[in-house]
């Protein structure tokens, strides 16, 4: 076991892509992730998998079909299983994802330029 | 689908007793606590699970049988299945755990009165 407390920050300066999920945890099978977005990802849904997000820094704006969330830093949201949802940052926004491992993160929707490699640890 | 925001201050606002963790949200089977801890808890391991904390406000000690570890605000920490663990704070820490559903805080040590109820939300 390494007795190093994991600092949100420190891995936070380490991630010079948008839309990139890094990996800094592991509890039982599910992983923690941290990542930086700006602009507008895609319309998915994880259709075996409810999906966390936590807001660090920024704001945060989740559009579902037919409404949406907006959160700021200190907050967070459960985008249940199946519920597409597209997540949106006007400027840019540090944030954490908590989901299981392998969980792919545009979910069902087409692969794309925005398909992020799975399980890359910083 | 409640889309609302969980803000962290407004929840811990609603706390008022030390080593009682409080439900604010659930994510598959797993459950996302906060909990104000001031003092020395007891040692105890959860022999099925591991267990992450994340500190919100304070500086937070996790002792174990022969090493230690420090967290403070923005820090995380998951202390694997079956370790020995006694999380310490001398002055008032307040955090986030996050662990499967149904797991007792005194974990395998007896039950005593810092044994806390279970699925209790705010």
């Amino acid at each position: 076991m390494m007795n190093k407390p994991i600092n949100f920050e420190n891995k936070l300066s380490r991630i010079d892509e948008h839309w990139s999920p890094k990996v800094i945890a592991e509890m039982n099978d599910y992983q923690f992730k941290l990542v930086k977005i700006k602009g507008d990802f895609v319309f998915h849904n994880h259709p075996d998998t409810d999906e966390t997000f936590i807001v660090i820094e920024g704001n945060l704006r989740i559009d579902f079909r037919d409404d949406h969330v907006e959160l700021g830093p200190g907050e967070m949201f459960v985008v249940p299983k199946g519920v597409e949802h597209k997540p949106y940052a006007q400027e840019e926004v540090k944030m954490m994802l908590i989901e299981p491992r392998n969980v792919k993160n545009t979910g069902v929707a087409q692969a794309s330029e925005l398909t992020a490699e799975n399980d890359v640890w910083i």
